[in-house]
């Protein structure tokens, strides 16, 4: 499983096997079952979480009571409430396995110790995070200026193969529509 | 104005005196008129902005013809379009001073150097990804979850000089409403 690791950490930086070896202590692997969640909302959000097999989503209740899906995490993508991670604030989301995963984990405290030791982690997460915050701003994007179909299309053209991994009533409410209105897109693109 | 961005590097990270007098030519100082455009949809997005004084605002034009802003940016906050400047591609948005202001630029080629050269400057830009990142994972959350009621309260108890500051048919566009709907939720707090 640190292979998984070591291999997207060098897509971003230099790092000697020895430094790779001195780096795995301040994460931990954790397996966790389909449908179990990683963070409940009202939680203090201490935990950053990576993925190395398997997928995340999060969530949070709207005010009807429903769940809202606005991100998914597949392999090599990081997931937390980066606004309750970074001020050790109570969460207003949940983070959820949908299928069984394997994920890398780190606590807040360690992330900090880590950053400190290790500055080249400073390069990576910097990439990390700017790479994120740059498709954060086209979501933004789409949510203000793209009709619920086109944001369909959008998402199937540019992720088939993730489109077709995950459960059509969490694709729906990503989409944030109804699982009978998806299915009537889907049919009208075959159609 | 350098001593502006001075501070506001010292909030993230430790710097000597000689090493900002190293750093500050990556960078240039501009001052740009009112309604004037930064950056315009189609152009190679090649330049980052820091904005000393003044503010600016992102927007697209939307499948109607009309402009949408997304993102406003005041003094001591970054702004460019982030998928476009990383990838160096033609970008889909504008940006436009809605005030006269004076802006700090780096080019994409000098911020790659930079950071090549003082590598404490991954460290801030680590902090400003980060926050920027977490903060718009907010905004998806209220865009998914809240009545553009809601989203004009939210924004005016969080930042009320900010709306104040910024003209009404902005904030409208911001919010995704008509001015006239704008000035019915007012004066409906207001009574």
């Amino acid at each position: 499983m640190p292979a998984i690791f070591k291999a997207h950490l060098q897509k971003f930086i230099t790092l000697t096997n020895a430094e790779f070896q001195a780096i795995l202590p301040y994460f931990e692997t954790i397996t966790v079952k389909k449908k179990e969640n990683l963070l409940t909302e009202g939680q203090i959000c201490r935990t950053n979480f990576f993925v190395l097999q398997g997928c995340l989503r999060k969530f949070f209740i709207n005010e009807k009571g429903v769940e809202q899906t606005t991100e998914f995490a597949p392999e090599t993508w990081w997931m937390t409430d980066n606004m309750a991670y970074e001020f050790q604030r109570p969460t207003e989301f949940f983070i959820q396995a949908i299928e069984k995963s394997e994920v890398l984990t780190i606590h807040h405290t360690a992330q900090q110790e880590l950053l400190k030791q290790f500055p080249v982690m400073e390069r990576y997460f910097r990439f990390i995070y700017q790479r994120a915050y740059a498709a954060a701003q086209m979501r933004i994007k789409y949510l203000y200026g793209m009709s619920k179909e086109a944001f369909y299309h959008n998402f199937n053209d540019k992720q088939p193969a993730f489109v077709q991994r995950i459960p059509q009533y969490l694709l729906a409410s990503f989409l944030g529509i109804t699982p009978e209105y998806l299915s009537e897109i889907r049919s009208k693109k075959r159609s």
